[in-house]
């Protein structure tokens, strides 16, 4: 059995979802020939990175990052740390040669996205970025279909990134609270990534945003700062293939929890999807007859793509935690098998580079064109 | 414009909507050779009479249905009184060759029901039965999708009817507190009549009843009577054609207005429906290819089975009113243009043998057979 | 009893919900002191308007709206001819003094729209525009808990108009092929006419729009004529109170047959509607206990505003006729009982206004002001 | 951190989802002071053992569950053997003295239930039986309602558990086509389970069943088998506190694939859960003010029973495999913790019992009585 020893830098929440990727994926996707290995775990301080280390399953624990990425018996490094600090670990990471997973937005502005992006490709390493939601089982059979052409040529894109966490006025000042962690730097980011793989580039963006809690208290010592972000976006969207979309996205919409979807429309048909039923996709056919046609809800099961892996029946249970293990399946058959990462830097630049415009966009009240570098784009 | 002349007996809720259906009728279902004319309507007192008829767009009022039963002017008689009224009402009607409808439950005896069916049936006059909820488009749409063999054979059928009116302690007695009114009796005619819609004869059925709240005060004194009905039942039931099935009844079931439906597994596929959301048929079509099946919502409209007569767009509101038009329009068609009744007295009857049965069933705690009447049975 | 005798100057589909209303409104809410009397239609023919006469019940019929207009025995005018007819024969009805319910648009220009609504004030009609779904009683419930404040203040505004009837590409040349009948001009209206009940005056606009059936044959001839309209248009708009919100308007939405609705995000909670389940609101109250607080799905019946006139039972069947009743019901009581008209021809300017510069925005690609006339924004 | 050694007696697929349970234990229950390890697997061929050993984490394997039973380096046993091999490994694990977790069923008879339950309690192990479903954050919110009274007394209990599995006439022959494996004594289980903790003690039962597909071939050879049990089900249930109730069970119900769940009325409110949306509570409370009252939506998150343990956000996915890690981290801490356990060996044993009466109501078409062991039922 081959082993990927990665070392993950960041044990919150986040540690959690990987670790508990990396423990299952042999268990869903078997017979394997290779396996990653919990190798180093990384916090801010000796007592978390050792708690990290027993309650994730690590084999060691550090507080340095930049040795873990010099580490030579590393072969990977999952990056969980704030976003503004994505850059420099990946830079690192990539002069030393280790391939990399980076959580999402891969940095908190676009040229470093395209320095990142650019730096890893330059190196050869496999890189991929945490935009784990379009791996989900339900959101892979919308792209099938799509293909295949199931629903025909798309009219419109709707885009919805809601959550109503940050209507709590006691939730503490962050980084998200700062530039690059608000609705469009932190939500967004999966949204626009559902856009670019249903439709494809965004060239122009129109966007209004809001703050409605202007104000947060440190968890520290309850000093107050100024929230830098916005608490609500919307967007209108240009394709380069023509069609027309819409984004919204807000995390104080209340009673939205993670309604985390889309809606597409085509000439044939329409798809939808929500996280809050994150196992159901809504596919209309406008081919079945006129007196039977319908939305179906398809139950996501082991007869959708990456679904064969979980559980023999339909709707058992394939949430956060299993997108992640599809998406480090990915990255290791990517380091192992020379198989394709359908989330690459590649994707975290275009995702930067829409959402620099549509901060130009909010900013300036005017439409703006996204920036594309040339390869990026291809 | 030939004129088919009515009278209609009793002026509450339910004359609200025989009315609107004969106003709407011509509305609806154009060219029309016929139309229903409103000529007299009956009502308690010369006050009630009076302001029936102005509201309800008749020509004369009157106080005395035998009188109304026997007016040469009459073509027709709506009887619209309570059940335990009906067979009374209706044998009157019959021996005056009047053409009936009749409200459901037909009558509050199965022997009566019979003595009704089979006179009418001897005098040969047109007669229905208002079980006019499997005439929406929705479940006119599922048993068209039934009798196509689009579910395959059926396996199992569930019907409930479920509201919540009842839970309401100040609710008085009424008419719907004494035997024949009761969740058997007023609320399961329809759900027993959709399970003979869409299975077929039922032969045996055993049942559970309770009653929650015991006694209701009189709205005219206030005294307190002892209520005799069930306010839920629950029944298995066997079909002749080798089917098992529940039915679900109850007027104290929290939250539920009008969950009035039924679920049929097919070999195939399956049917579900609720009058909740009344314009909605829900089904499944196995034969779908196994990545892209689910169960269909569609939304019926002028594509379904007497959607038509409606509106060019679906979901725009077909309700209760609207089935009564669909129910009259059945009616005319067969004074004039002898065409079925889908629920004739032999439906009613069919569903007043059940209702005994299960009374008997509940009574006694074991299986009991439904007796039916050889003609009615066919 | 008074009488309110109109002459209805179109017969078409809307012809027939005006008429159902008509004949309906005493039966729905009674005792009433006044009545309204089908007492003239007019249609393009002899043959069409004797038609309609018979099949409506109207006393006469005519060809010519300008007699109509000026017949002294004539109370009210009910306009439902093409929109681009509209202003005309208001204007002509206000000279003579008769009080106007007009189908929406009230006209295809904002110019037109306030002469219109100008002289209909001048004149002291009393005056409607058709904008009957914000009369819906679950909509009539989300704006009563919006103004007692169960929302809590209004941070967001999504509204959505879609329907997929323009896919069909057979569909033939029409009104609705033409500048003022596309998305914008036909389907819009109402959406915005919630989005100003709901939040208030728009003030800025910003618009895509496409067209996707660019010819259709005419139904006469056959003969290709190029569509002169928008099949879909996105809308981000901001409020004069300062919300941020959106609009998509489509009829090329596969699947969609009237997703008429809006969503509002509160401070405290949220409101979610749409015309595919007309009776249901959705409403989440933030103020419920952590454990226990999501969408509540209420169904409208009689304990919700203007539900009191159906049925007794809630989710009985309360669709467009319905609402069409409800507004004539505004109308009657405006011209008997001095009752203010929630849609007068002011909302019909309004609307007119805010399509005017969404289609600018949509021309020139760039945020619009909405031009307000003084006296309608009030 | 003590440790709990557990070998494990089948490695299927309950096996992965056991495994899983382990190893995220302590990733989602932090801090804790112990863990289970994962010492040893048992399964039928040495190559299958050292499969499962590698594949799932274990850290030995074995083929002879007699001697892992017997080994004292093992703590505890969770067998997940086909059910009528239950019994047997139980008692022989009883008799070394070891904590066990058994799949439910528990045993394929009541008196074999029995005996394993009485012989259990009278080691003083701890036991459990793997009803996890009742353990779902959103279920476990509906018990916490139920018994905080915000439904009122218990009128009604309605329970299904639906699949199609079984319509697939490829499927072998198997255990679950013998005694004991059908949609009684496989797929019911949770289903009465759900029923024991939302309302109590059923006393009576009546039942139907039929077999659908009546032969099924072996994988191994193709030769065709006659089934020995029923594909479908339905009883009708009395409790001892007073209330009906029905229960559902099929594995031929086209188009569903998980849906298991209840809905329980009560004089104040109702409950309804099904695990095809398994995140999602609904519950009436006719509290509320008329106008507003309505099915809320509960997503299941941080703030309902046992979801704190997951993410910090509703409906990130809390499926099969997180309700057996709370099934697990309630046997580890019976053990350590003296805490008690929901689903015991007396819980499986009620479920048997209940199998059993419905077995023979099905058999001899009549009511029959529960027989209740006096200590179980206490």
């Amino acid at each position: 059995m081959i082993k990927l020893r990665v070392a993950m830098i960041g044990a919150g929440v986040m540690g959690k979802a990987y670790s508990l990727a990396i423990a299952s994926l042999p268990m869903y996707v078997w017979p394997t020939t290779w396996v990653i290995e919990r190798e180093l775990v990384v916090e801010l301080t000796p007592e978390l990175a050792e708690e990290a280390r027993v309650r994730y399953g690590f084999a060691r624990a550090a507080t340095d990052w930049r040795r873990a990425v010099e580490d030579p018996s590393i072969d990977a490094i999952i990056i969980l740390t704030p976003p503004r600090e994505h850059a420099e670990v990946a830079l690192a990471a990539i002069a030393n040669g280790k391939h990399i997973v980076c959580e999402k937005p891969l940095a908190t502005s676009a040229a470093d996205a395209r320095l990142v992006y650019e730096s890893a490709e330059t190196a050869g390493i496999v890189h991929q970025v945490g935009l784990n939601f379009r791996l989900a089982p339900a959101v892979q059979m919308g792209l099938k279909l799509l293909r295949e052409g199931a629903v025909g040529e798309v009219i419109s894109y709707r885009g919805s990134w809601l959550t109503d966490q940050y209507l709590d006025e006691s939730l503490p000042y962050s980084w998200r609270s700062e530039r690059g962690g608000g609705a469009l730097g932190d939500d967004a980011p999966h949204a626009i990534d559902f856009a670019h793989a249903f439709v494809g580039e965004i060239t122009e963006v129109v966007a209004t945003s809001g703050t409605v809690i202007t104000e947060r208290a440190s968890a520290v010592d309850q000093t107050t700062s100024v929230v830098e972000v916005e608490d609500e976006v919307n967007l209108l969207m240009k394709f380069a293939t023509g069609q027309n979309g819409t984004l919204e996205g807000s995390r104080v919409a209340a009673g939205r929890k993670v309604t985390w979807g889309f809606e597409i429309n085509g000439m044939n048909g329409s798809l939808v999807y929500d996280w809050e039923r994150k196992e159901e996709l809504r596919y209309y056919d406008a081919r079945d007859a006129p007196d039977r046609v319908g939305f179906r809800t398809i139950l996501a099961g082991p007869s959708q793509p990456g679904g064969e892996h979980f559980w023999p029946v339909a709707c058992f249970g394939t949430g956060y935690a299993e997108t992640k293990a599809l998406q480090l399946l990915q990255f290791g058959r990517a380091v192992f098998e020379d198989q394709p990462v359908d989330t690459s830097f590649s994707e975290g630049l275009r995702v930067a580079e829409v959402i620099e415009a549509a901060t130009r966009a909010a900013d300036t009240q005017s439409w703006q064109r996204v920036a594309h570098a040339g390869a990026a784009a291809a």
